[in-house]
């Protein structure tokens, strides 16, 4: 048994939690976390990166070793005993119990800073859905200008995706299963055609014309006709999470000389510059504001897919 | 029906072709191509690269358009409508006939020089095998001093991974189903480690230890213990043409920022490039140099992988 070392804590938190496998959220008090993005209330004495009243982010991370190789490279994400922000344990045996909350106490190195013009309810997803997306995106260098992007899935990552793609200047095609989100990606999004998937047709007007492939969908899907898309020498990354294995037929990646590769959200360093990166191209998620009051309606919906994006 | 044009061409040539489909090679008569290193005997008017005497190579491609963004880059081998030495068909209709033959005729861009130390037998299958392993490594970046590659499977294509691996400087560890090849890695081959690879125990205690991973395996067979074997942010490279789709499970290249890419052969320039660097560090394939009068026992033996490597 962990020690459960919450109430040994200074600092009171009032929030929203899950406390049995109903899943229903109801009041609770605890020691330690809070809200996702909000203003700093106070600093140890070594804190050099904020000061009170500073507006910060907290992302996916909350700890790591901070001195390991991997941390050393601000890869902190990839770190194997990382500490997330929920649903982990930190080695005193305290649980992480993620940002439904009116406060956190964290190390500045898991803090980010949120320039003045990105605002904190918009702002707050790129935290997770942006950095997810920004990281492969500098990573494995999908970001020369001009180039031809494509975007499987047009949901929670998809749209981020498309709107870092814009900024990064590459022409960006939308893939997807859901005709009706077509108006959607071209007039909401701005992206330059929409791909429907199903229509073998629809695909092969597209097939080798493409650079980049970034395919966002968790449920077990082909990859042979997105393979089909991209030019030689080029790269489709996945930052959805099948659970069962995808069918990975080798003659395409042979062929034209093409790599299928991953990408976990990202380390401190890459979550502060996607950060400023949104900030000044006006880059944030779309969300539906609600009250803490419609939260449980709001996580049955999510569990049902039943969300705007 | 394609035009038959090799009684055009001015050049006799006499080989040793497989005419029926029994598979049985007999003497054969027609023009144009023959063995695959050798003398050059005529150059055209336009010849800048070669003069009568020079020892040249010629690989597995003979022709591509020479003028399209692919082949300004020497990407011959990835130009859609690329002809390859044998089993192809030139714009002409002339048959590509392969190596089995005395002389052979080819546009000197396709045609590649061979520095003094080069045996031309042990050098020839470099021409395939070589460039095959080759390419990758260097167009993926794996041959960084001191990194630590793994190879998996030791036959035609794995040998040749291994010596240019250690000419890169690399730590080499062969990863096989066939443990009675340890010593011959070990000792002929002199890799650093031999991993048998269906003991889950050796294959354990090199977890998350190797940097680059070159899989030469042409059948169907498991990726995620390849994949667990690297640590983050590296890859594997598949140069083996399984037919049917292998499983790829999408959570070790998400959480390790792994990839699986592959590569084709090679282009021209780094055919010569490899060519140039064998001979600077005496690599050769291991081969057992048969009489021509052998050659249908030979090639029932290849067929049945009765081969020594």
């Amino acid at each position: 048994m962990v020690k459960r070392a919450e109430n040994e804590q200074p600092q009171k938190a009032f929030g929203w939690a899950a406390r049995d496998p109903s899943g229903i959220l109801s009041t609770f008090h605890f020691s330690r976390r809070h809200e996702i993005v909000g203003f700093v209330t106070a600093v140890g004495s070594s804190v050099h990166k904020f000061k009170v009243g500073d507006r910060v982010g907290v992302g996916v991370i909350v700890g790591s070793c901070q001195t390991c190789d991997i941390c050393e490279q601000s890869l902190e994400n990839y770190f194997p005993n990382v500490i997330l922000t929920y649903n982990s344990t930190e080695p005193d045996g305290t649980n992480t119990y993620g940002g439904y909350f009116d406060m956190i106490v964290v190390h500045q190195r898991f803090a980010l800073h949120f320039l003045e013009n990105l605002p904190s309810d918009a702002g707050a997803p790129l935290l997770c859905a942006g950095i997810t997306v920004y990281s492969p995106m500098k990573y494995y260098g999908m970001n020369e200008l001009g180039k031809h992007l494509g975007v499987v899935g047009l949901g929670r990552l998809g749209h981020i995706v498309m709107k870092i793609g814009k900024a990064f200047g590459l022409k960006v095609n939308v893939i997807s299963t859901f005709p009706k989100k077509e108006d959607e990606a071209i007039t909401k999004l701005g992206v330059d055609a929409f791909v429907f998937s199903s229509d073998p047709a629809k695909l092969k007007a597209v097939v080798n014309t493409m650079d980049y492939i970034i395919d966002t969908i968790a449920a077990v899907h082909p990859l042979t006709p997105l393979l089909s898309l991209l030019k030689i020498d080029s790269k489709l990354i996945t930052v959805g999470l099948p659970e069962k294995p995808l069918e990975l037929l080798v003659f395409p990646l042979v062929l034209g000389r093409k790599l299928v590769g991953g990408s976990d959200i990202g380390g401190t360093k890459a979550t502060q510059e996607m950060l400023d990166f949104c900030a000044k191209h006006n880059i944030t998620a779309d969300i539906e504001l609600i009250s803490v009051a419609s939260i449980n309606m709001a996580m049955e919906g999510l569990a049902k897919s039943d969300v705007k994006l």
